[in-house]
C-alpha cells in the first residue's frame, strides 16, 4: 500500500465513529455470495444516488461533473463485481437492501438546500464505512478478492473525500456542516453498532451471534 | 470518417423510418442553448434508462455489462456536454423533456418478459434518431460542436447495435422481435415527422414553420 492510501485510509478511520464490529467481518466471510451480490447492488444504488442529485441540482456544475465522474466509477466497480460472481458461478438474485441507508436518511431536510448538504454528509459517510469495510475484509478474504478490494480502496476514499468537500464548498455562509456531520455519524454508529437480522455489505451486528454471545456493542 | 463510421451510419439511416427534417434541423441551429441543455438531458437519461434494465433484470448478465457499459459512456456524454456549455456560458436550466419518450412508450408490453424485449427495442431506435440526428447537425454548426457532435456518431451506432442485438438475445424462440421493431418505427416517424410545440433534441417539426408553411410530413 503506497503512502498517500495509507494516509487516506487513517484519514477515514479518524473520521468514522466505530470500527467494524469483528462478528460482522466473521460473518461476511461466511457469506461471501451474499456479501458480493449486496456489493454489487451497492455500488449500482451508489451510481444512482449520485444521479438524483445530477437531476435536482443542474445549475450546480461542480456537483454535477464530480457526480457524474463518481457515477461512472461505481458503475465500472458493478461491472467488476458481476464478473467476479460470473467467475465464481454465483447467481445474482434480487435481495433487497439492509436498513442502514433507509436509516440514515430518516431525518434529512427536506428543502432543496438542506437536502443538499445532508445528501452529500450521507454520501461521504457512506462511502468512508464502505472503504472502511473493504480494508477490513481483504485479509481475510481469497487473494482474488482481496487483491480486488484493496484495489477499491482509493476510489472509495476520494468518493468520501469529494462528497465533503462538496458538502463544505455548498454550504450556506456560517452553516455548521461538522454539526450536521456529527448528527450523522451518532446515527451510523448505531446502525453499525447494534444487532442487524439482515446480513448486508452495511448491515450491523449480525443478529446470531450478538444474541447468543452479546457483544460490548450492546442494542 | 473512417470506412467503419461510414458504414455503421449507413446501417442506422436504413434502419430508421424516416430522415430529420430541415425545419428541425433549421430551429435547432436557432435554438442551440436549448438544444445543448435538451441534449445535456438526454445523456442523464439514456444512463438511467439503462440503469432501470440493470435494477430489473439482475439474472441477465449480459444484459447487465452491456448497460452498465452504456451508462458510463452516457455519463462521459453528459460531462462533456456540461463542459461545452460552460465554455459557451450556457446556465442549465431544468427543462421539461419532449413527447418523444413517453410516447414511444406508451403501449409498451407490461409483462416482465415483454418490457424488457420492448426498452431493448425503445432503446435501438432512440439511439439511431440521436446519431441521425448528430449526423445531420455537425454541417451546420461551429468547427467545435460539429467535431464533438462527429466524435459522438462512432458510439451511438454502437449503443444501438447493442441493445437491438439484445433484443435478439433475449427474445423468446419463434418471438417476432422484427414485427415489434415495426410497430415502434411507425410511431417514431409520426412523432419525428408532425408538428410538435416544443422544441426539443427528439422533437418533431417546430410548430411555427409547420403551421407557416406546411410541410411534406403533414400532422
Amino acid at each position: 500500500m503506497s503512502k498517500w492510501d495509507r494516509s487516506a485510509i487513517e484519514e477515514l478511520l479518524a473520521f468514522l465513529p466505530c470500527e467494524t464490529p469483528a462478528a460482522w467481518l466473521d460473518e461476511a466471510v461466511r457469506q461471501l455470495p451474499l456479501l458480493l451480490m449486496d456489493h454489487a447492488n451497492c455500488e449500482k444504488k451508489a451510481a444512482s444516488n449520485a444521479m438524483t442529485l445530477m437531476y435536482r441540482y443542474v445549475d450546480r456544475s461542480d456537483l454535477l461533473i464530480k457526480m457524474s465522474q463518481l457515477a461512472r466509477e461505481e458503475l465500472l466497480h458493478f461491472e467488476q463485481v458481476v464478473n467476479l460472481m460470473r467467475e465464481r458461478d454465483i447467481d445474482y438474485e434480487r435481495i433487497g437492501p439492509s436498513r442502514y441507508a433507509g436509516a440514515l436518511r430518516e431525518g434529512m431536510r427536506t428543502d432543496r438546500h438542506g437536502a443538499l448538504i445532508d445528501s452529500l454528509i450521507i454520501g461521504a459517510i457512506v462511502e468512508a464505512r464502505s472503504c472502511e469495510r473493504f480494508y477490513a475484509l481483504a485479509p481475510r478474504l481469497d487473494e482474488t478478492l482481496a487483491k480486488y478490494y484493496r484495489s477499491l480502496l482509493r476510489s472509495e476514499a476520494r468518493h468520501f473525500q469529494d462528497y465533503l468537500s462538496l458538502a463544505h464548498q455548498y454550504a450556506m455562509p456560517g452553516e455548521d456542516v461538522d454539526a450536521r456531520v456529527a448528527f450523522y455519524l451518532a446515527r451510523e454508529k448505531s446502525l453499525i453498532e447494534s444487532p442487524d437480522e439482515c446480513f448486508r455489505f452495511h448491515s450491523g451486528v449480525p443478529v446470531a451471534i450478538s444474541s447468543g454471545a452479546p457483544t460490548a456493542f450492546g442494542s
